[in-house]
């Protein structure tokens, strides 16, 4: 639901290269679709990429004097910014703006170009500043290896160009300040990745929400893994909802799980400090007191499975026998579909937000064991499903799901832990 | 619902006299009561005023020489500590610490206080720092006259004397910085009432939360005006839902309505730059559009009517006959009662969250025309309602509620346009 009437933001980054400008532009992105809204990213390096292919984009491409490319630039710069006004003009809600955007006089020109083409919108500019010499370093290793202009390279020749290509853009930088603009200005400026953040004149809904789950982020790699719980005597029966034990089956793959996790604590990729998190219905907890790593699960009410109202401890063919109408309903908008006196995948996206924002917070890895419904909107959050799919998403039983979200790209295994003992996925995946 | 098990937070206020801290702080335990949490104020001057009230409170009692006002100020900061503790173990969600707390050692204490009595909470520091010169006159002339500690003062005198004050505080002042307790101390410092906003290190969903609601603050007055529609066609049959048109008695109160806020713009209560809200349905755009004042209300989805899904259109009597269950539901908890395939009084207060940023965020006024659960919402928010009490406000037709919220409390009047055609109100009320 709109909050107000043509109330679009665009939001603008401002960073030197390195700085995570992209990694925050898509995170935010990710979030508000996530919540229900339509937020599109605008990178006018992937512009330059995709348009300028045949060029080399060498640290040279970055200075102030070289006019063939800033003429390339301006370029990019253009469509990307006539792209996010067709975005917002045609339903989107949040278009961001990615790019350096180092000088006041280019971030004024691009103010008077949605001026002059959006009728109603406000500007929000988001900077992100790193004094943080090993933040730096670890930002510039990755680059190296993962950003596409760099992909003829050998990693230490790309740092090398890196290094002078951030020299050659801090020439032109000027840092956000109330003076740019006057002192109205809407600015978020975020030190060494969110640690320390400076708000100026900053209001509105949305604009609180981007504010939040800036609050939360980093750029420490952790996996986090998802399960449901084992095969409960529900699932067995076809019943929604109920508290049930699990079956022999679902016995059978806490053993597994347990094994699976201990492994994974062998390997180092899960260690004692890792948040490990159950719902607080029996098979959730059955489910995590099998796994002996150390750590103990903390059930939490917000992981419990969608509420099924008055159809607790029915079978699906009940529903639809006993109520045509509702199951009916429900196939025709399964997101919006409110069980009565129950839930929807809607009302699970709210309750879980705190959840998504304790993940996104933890530097050390996150295990958690939960349900269908409440994974398949974890899942759907990291991976950027469409809001849409999030009750069609495949969250199979006895199925790990772990992912590891890195610079820009989302590595994804899973693991069957009944098909599959020696642990290795039965699928894998880059999202980016 | 909680969000983490026993994740308490405490809310340590710090500041220099004049600085809005207590405005501040009660703005915020309001707002996460109203979001269903459990919020109190422990404010150590009203513990000294309370506890200590055959004293005088002049500026020599806040010089840091002065060792018996130490220990006055030490005993009402212990006593505010202990309740604070008690608050939280007693099922308290967020206690705010509202007092000076000017220097490192108080605040390392009060820390270390917490640390032996609390087993698992948050510590959140919110600084307000003014360096507004308008802003710290406009704060001394509110609290010269509404001071307790002032009572017996003309008000150049309690002013001259609050100057005093402020710079016998100066003398000890520390501002919150990272180097307090260690780069990781959790704290907000906020420049002129939210203009600019610093945040180190704060994550955590209520922390969010707080922290959305601080960036819409500011410390200027301006009226509120709440009114439902003109009675409808509805309502006199008694049904719920629907879409229906004024009746004729409906269309006679819009009339009013209209008159009553020309003669508030007269009187330059309200004016031109005022925002002017409705709901989408017919019966308040009808409502609104009788209002003849120079600016439009814009119709917001977010103002519409609860929904009562599959009821729509029934009578109440109807209601109880098919349904005697759900009737029977629902006055069990009419807070928590969802409608079958409609809303909660609890849904309408997260649709509306949006609504009371905007009307905090406006320095202008703000004219609401909506229905009553909306209403009901609003309302109690801005008056403190209980929250248990919102269903049953009394939001009555043909009443506007008119709200000024000032530094300390909120005057309330309720103007009945049938009764009173001269403006007078039937009710008037100040809530501390």
């Amino acid at each position: 639901m709109e909050i107000f009437p043509k109330n679009k933001i665009v939001v603008g980054m401002v960073g030197l290269p390195g700085r995570g400008k992209t990694y925050i532009a898509k995170k935010i992105a990710r979030y508000i679709n996530w919540i229900g809204f339509k937020s599109e990213v605008f990178n006018t390096c992937q512009y330059r990429r995709d348009l300028y292919s045949e060029k080399s984009f060498t640290a040279d491409f970055f200075h102030p004097h070289n006019t063939e490319a800033a003429d390339i630039h301006q370029d990019c710069s253009n469509r990307a910014t006539n792209d996010l006004i067709s975005f917002l003009s045609e339903g989107g809600d949040v278009a961001i703006f990615d790019g350096i955007n180092e000088s006041v006089e280019k971030r004024r020109n691009f103010k008077k170009t949605l001026d002059e083409n959006l009728s109603s919108y406000s500007l929000l500019w988001v900077e992100s500043i790193c004094n943080d010499e090993n933040m730096i370093n670890d930002s510039m290793q990755t680059l190296s290896s993962s950003c596409p202009d760099y992909k003829d390279f050998d990693s230490n020749s790309a740092i090398e160009d890196f290094k002078i290509r951030i020299e050659n853009c801090r020439i032109q930088y000027q840092e956000l300040s109330k003076q740019d603009d006057g002192n109205e200005t809407p600015f978020i400026k975020l030190y060494d990745f969110g640690h320390q953040v400076l708000l100026n004149n900053v209001s509105g809904y949305l604009e609180s929400k981007i504010m939040s789950l800036l609050m939360h982020i980093h750029n420490k790699q952790r996996p986090i893994y998802f399960s449901r719980h084992g095969e409960s005597l529900y699932n067995v029966d076809n019943k929604v909802g109920g508290n049930p034990d699990l079956s022999q089956r679902g016995y059978k793959y806490a053993a597994n799980l347990n094994i699976f996790l201990q492994d994974e604590m062998k390997e180092r990729r899960i260690n004692k400090k890792s948040k490990f998190f159950s719902s607080t219905l029996k098979r959730t907890i059955v489910t995590a007191g099998a796994v002996d790593i150390g750590i103990q699960a903390v059930p939490l009410k917000r992981l419990d499975e969608i509420s099924t109202g008055l159809y607790d401890g029915l079978t699906y063919a009940e529903i639809e026998e006993r109520y045509p109408n509702e199951a009916e309903e429900r196939k025709k908008d399964k997101l919006r579909y409110r069980y009565p006196e129950g839930e929807s995948y809607m009302d699970i996206i709210q309750r879980v937000e705190p959840i998504i924002f304790a993940i996104e917070k933890s530097k050390e890895p996150v295990i958690i064991v939960a349900h269908q419904a409440i994974i398949r909107c974890l899942y759907a959050y990291f991976c950027k499903f469409d809001i849409e799919d999030v009750p069609h998403l495949s969250v199979n039983l006895h199925t790990v799901i772990k992912l590891v979200p890195e610079n820009y790209q989302v590595h994804e295994y899973k693991y069957n832990l009944e098909r599959s003992q020696n642990h290795t996925p039965v699928y894998e995946k880059r999202l980016i």
